[in-house]
């Protein structure tokens, strides 16, 4: 639970809607035809390539990230606040955006599209993402009075086709059907791949444990489809600078939560308490695995993120198998398969 | 078990392979494109008819023969021999094909294609199917050495791979990549729709249980494509007098099998020993089932009869929770939705 508190403030990285995402279309069609007509073959191989080492930067992150969280349990319990952990991965993944930048000045000089100075139209809708997570993460203390915690990880996975949904509805973009099978299969597979013996208890999951997993699922990809159309709001703008406010606004929410949730704590035992090496090197892949996700947002979509997840998952597994000696069931091995047929379909399937 | 070997005889319809294919590889090539010189709409239309029904008649004998079993499972053990009770089925079927010719006798006269007497050159490849599925019959008896009767329900479905790769190998017909991610699916789909509890266990089975259970999914698979290339071979050849002389030979294999297995028993408590109304239902649904069988390899092929069998394992598990109170597990769900997705996507995936 921990770990997912600290997870999904990580992707803290969306923003205002209507009206946003009306000048967005146009926004984005005018830079998709001017691109089209500026693009040599060099420009498209780059593009490729920048979304193929995004894309695989968080997946072996986010896959590395479920394998510290292992071994972080066998370790023993987390006995650091789970609020001052989230912080200091907003202020690192802050700090990493302007070490970046200061790269990007020298080199480049300040322009228009790199100067961190904002205005109140491009801010505003920062914190939105922030605040959404917020509210799914004060749900999440609700619904376990409903589902236990493998049955939450099951219901998770409606994450997958929300996403899709609120992808389609809210950026508008299309996908054809041969990749709305591979997305309903992507959600198929990955719950497969997570069966155990007791999976079928969140079938007797009642009424409002349901509603809740709902609201939840559409939360968090109303969030993540939210971050992408802020950062592709201004194509141009430095992918670094976006992220700077993105991750302010997560600085300043989580130090909000620190107060409620852990202000004794903190108080009496001190700001690091209970932090060991696992945990610096967890908030490392937290801050990393979360630039990835904006990265991804950027030069590639959310679909791809949730692919990328998703085969992480299964990496892990995998791995986990020579790491911790895990053992893989029959469920992981029909699940990764559907999960591959997905990921070839959802290329197979590209709208011309 | 019983159930396996009453079912598995069922499919007994198939015969000579190289040079046979290769004549029905041009002979279906010639017939193919001298059928669209003369198709008229209305005989299309015929031809998906023929090819609907005989599709919907065997999913619902098929299911329908899955609930009788379970019925009589409940009512009890089998009490009588399983191979008189095949040789009936097969004599059913010889009878019900008779039946049908002679009314086509009476409306159209006796022609080529529907005369009973035939040549040893159209004959000669008849028992070849028959002789395949007693092989693997045979073969059932070993394997349960190596692997439980649940897991060995879960290693059948690689009778869906074989039917695919041998389908494409020996019948020459193309499945586009589209229709070969569904039927990857189909199989993924149906495995998990089965798992429960105990199916980790397969995967512990020794090196020589896989060995047979791929033989026997290749038989099985053998069998059915080599039935489509027999009962193709002669596109213009009366179903039913195909069937008649497959069915001869099946009832011929069968008596054999009676004498080999079930003599003493015969002999000493007679023929009609243990049968109930159920038996007998379930002979009818079996002969019916069978001769659906036969109809989809004339009209449709061996991918529509897999399909089909497989949507009805689906639907004998949504009947059985009304009739029996059966309970449905989340791999049910996950399959049956990952089998839906198949089916769609072997329609989508169609070659032009």
């Amino acid at each position: 639970m921990e770990y997912r508190k600290i997870k999904d403030d990580d992707d803290e990285d969306d923003h205002d809607v209507a009206s946003d995402l009306e000048s967005l279309k146009g926004k984005s069609h005018t830079v998709a035809s001017s691109n089209i007509a500026l693009a040599t073959l060099g420009g498209e191989r780059t593009n490729w390539k920048r979304k193929g080492v995004v894309t695989c930067a968080l997946t072996i992150l986010t896959s590395s990230q479920a394998i510290l969280i292992v071994w972080s349990k066998r370790a023993g319990k987390y006995e650091y606040s789970v609020t001052t952990a989230n912080f200091l991965v907003e202020t690192l993944k802050c700090a990493l955006s302007l070490l970046a930048l200061t790269r990007i000045w020298k080199n480049d000089g300040v322009t228009d599209d790199n100067r961190l100075s904002t205005t109140y139209d491009e801010v505003k809708v920062f914190p939105i993402p922030a605040a959404l997570y917020l509210f799914k993460n004060l749900l999440q203390y609700y619904i376990f009075a409903y589902v236990d915690a493998p049955g939450y990880q099951i219901l998770k996975n409606l994450n997958i086709i929300s996403t899709g949904v609120l992808y389609r509805i809210i950026l508008k973009k299309k996908l054809s059907e041969i990749q709305w099978a591979g997305f309903i299969l992507l959600c198929c597979g990955c719950t497969t791949a997570q069966l155990n013996s007791n999976s079928d208890r969140v079938l007797q999951t009642s009424l409002p444990g349901w509603i809740m997993a709902i609201i939840m699922a559409l939360l968090s990809g109303f969030a993540g489809v939210y971050t992408e159309a802020i950062i592709k709001k201004r194509p141009s703008r430095n992918i670094n600078v976006q992220n700077f406010w993105l991750y302010v606004f997560g600085m300043a929410f989580n130090a909000v939560a620190i107060v409620i949730q852990d202000f004794d704590a903190v108080t009496n035992k001190g700001f690091f308490h209970g932090y060991s090496f696992i945990t610096v090197l967890m908030i490392l892949n937290h801050a990393l695995s979360g630039i990835a996700v904006s990265m991804v947002m950027k030069y590639a979509d959310n679909i791809v993120k949730v692919y990328s997840t998703s085969v992480a998952m299964l990496l892990t597994a995998v791995v986990s198998v020579f790491l911790f000696n895990f053992h893989l069931s029959l469920a992981f091995f029909l699940g990764s398969t559907v999960v591959s047929v997905s990921v070839y379909l959802h290329s197979a399937g590209k709208l011309r």
